[in-house]
Formats: structure tokens, sequence, C-alpha cells
């Protein structure tokens, strides 16, 4: 009997400046599964170097309602004055495949992809220190100082939702977060719910 | 800030015969965590090699009584005419102290701690096949034929009960298998309802 094992949907997600993007890459690089990411669809402008269709694809604010009426994204927030959502399709056609697919989306939108996707994985990526978070945003620079405080405080409200979440990875360097990460994916791969689908018929009525 | 993180109660299981003691002991050579074995009282009789007090701690049907009255047992289950059991108070100071407990045990006896401490992570050891779980058994040579029919229904049994389970690891080879159950510990190490309980604290309150 030959079964295709469905893939893992792994949501990523915590304060912005955390350093999701960086650890993200980094598990895509080394992981032995699978992984597929799934591009999200935005109305923001692309950033100096984003590539569409790869990074994000940038589509227009009517577009972007367009689709969200037909209820084609899987989550969608505004961030900024933009919207930010995943399309649907794609990644349940990427999980039928077999592929895990990771999410790497906003607070908001992780709890929406709770509500549709229970049984999905999340991660909350969380920094070792309010202080180091600080640090980070400034480092970054691309936010004014106004935003910047806008975020430190939209960070603690959202480490008070980190509760909602299955998993919690502090991301003190991208080496630990990446082996703790790893080791979440792999784990999901032995959860009883996903293993037991086939593995009673084969074992016990194998034809 | 110091807190002692308390350590994950691990409960390994799975049908008798499936390799639970080979696997255990390969997590136990590599894994990077701090585990503890903790080690079971019974009144079967030693077989050759085993020590008293490492592989088990071998008592008389009378004082397995006394202990199970006084409500010493974290589990117990009687296999075969013999008594096996866990000792409470073992188990709980050594989490305490931050040590992670790797407990192998009958399935019966994972269903009761789970009804005492339904948070401790519960790993059912599956055979590959039921032809490979008869050939292991068989391979074992201690048991005489009419045993091992009766180890082979109660094996069916007891992978029936395998959804009570967290996870399930086939073990293929004992690599795989070690490899699955490291990455399970890992895994738990991250969960939120274990990272929050200091976290929060130590992050928004920093003294």
């Amino acid at each position: 009997m030959e079964l295709i094992d469905k893939g893992v949907l792994i949501v990523l997600s915590g304060p912005s400046g955390v350093g999701k993007g960086t650890v993200r890459a980094k598990v895509f690089e080394e992981s032995h599964h699978s992984l597929a990411y799934s591009v999200s669809m935005t109305t923001r402008k692309p950033r100096v170097g984003e590539v569409d269709g790869k990074d994000y694809f940038f589509v227009t604010h009517e577009v972007f309602k367009q689709r969200l009426a037909e209820g084609k994204f899987l989550e969608h927030a505004e961030f900024v004055g933009h919207f930010y959502g995943t399309p649907l399709d794609d990644v349940q056609k990427r999980l039928d495949a077999g592929k895990d697919v990771m999410l790497e989306i906003e607070v908001e939108g992780a709890l929406q992809v709770k509500k549709v996707m229970p049984d999905a994985c999340f991660i909350f990526v969380a920094p070792p220190s309010m202080d180091e978070l600080h640090y980070r945003i400034i480092n970054r620079g691309t936010e004014d100082p106004a935003r910047v405080a806008g975020r430190m405080k939209k960070a603690e409200v959202e480490i008070g939702l980190a509760h909602e979440y299955d998993y919690i990875v502090i991301n003190d360097t991208v080496e630990n977060a990446k082996n703790r990460i790893m080791a979440i994916i792999d784990a999901q791969h032995s959860r009883s719910d996903r293993v037991l689908e086939g593995y009673r018929q084969k074992i016990l009525n194998p034809n």
C-alpha cells in the first residue's frame, strides 16, 4: 500500500524585529524535510531587493480585496496601513503533495489560521529580552523612533498572546533557534494523529 | 532571576519485543539533555545479568503490595503473573531537580500515568510490521511458542491503544527511532506551557 503522508503546516510567528526571517532561512537551508515556503500576498511596496513572486506577491488594494471577498486567503492582516494574506489554495496543494509548509506571519494572522486549521503547528519566536528586541529593531535601521516605540508596545501585547501557540522558541542565537525549530518539525512527523492515519491499516491488514 | 526549569516526564511504551530497551539505551547515550532513568520495582525474578537497583528493584509480593497500599506508585501493572511499578517519590524528586525522567513501561501502566500526569510526553514505540515484531520476539529466545502467540495477540490490542499517546515512533532501525525520540524530547522543552511559566516574568519585569 502506497500512502503519501500529508505535509505539516508550520506557522512561524512572533514580534516584528525578533529575527523570524533569518531563523526561517536557516531552517530551510538545513532541514532534511521537504519544506515549502508559502509566498504571501501584500499591498505594500517592495523594499529594495525584494522580488515579486518570491518574497511576496505584490498586488493592488483592489486585487487583494477581490480575493478576500472570494475567501481565497487562509489568513490576512493589516499592518501599518498595508494588507498581507496567505493564499489558501497554494498552501493546501503543497500539503497534499507531502510537503511541509512554513508560514511566517504576523500574530494576528496566526490566530486566524488556528481557527481554520487547529492541527497545524504554531511556533512563537520570542526575543531573549525586551532590551535585545529594542536593539534589533533599531539596528534594522528602517524605522523612525515613533515606529520603534510602537513596535515595542505591540511586541508586549503579542508576547501576552504567546500561550495560544504550541511552542515558544527563544531566539537567543540563530543557531539555537534553528535547532529548536528543526526538532519541533521532526517531532510533528511522529505525532500520533498523523502517524496512525495510515499505520494501523498498513500493519494489521497489509496487502 | 534564577529559575530551575522542571524536567519533562517522558513515558516510553509499546508492545513487548518491539525494542524499547535498546532504543532507550541509545537515547541515553546520545541525548544532550540531563536524562534520568526511573528504576521500576518488580516482583519477578532477575534475568541473567540483571542487577538489583539498576535494572529493577527486585522485591517480594508482600513488599510490593504494602507500597501499593500506601499509594507510593505512579503506576503499576501485572504482567504474566508478576507486578511492576514506578516509585512516585523518586520520579518527582528528579523532575524537580530539572532532570528529564524517562519511564519505559507497559501500555497499561502508561495509561495510568496519563491520568495522574496528563502533561507528560507519551511515546508509543511501534514495530514496522507485525512480521518483524514476531521475528524480534522469537529472536529473543526467552519465550515458548504459546507465549509468543500471546504476546502477538497482546501487541495487536496495544497498537489499538496507540491513539492515547502523543507520539508514535516506528522502530524500523534503532538509529531512526533514537533520532525521532531525541527530536521529541527537544521539542518538549519548547512547549509553550513549559516555557511561559518563567518567561513572561523574566522578560517583562527583569530585575
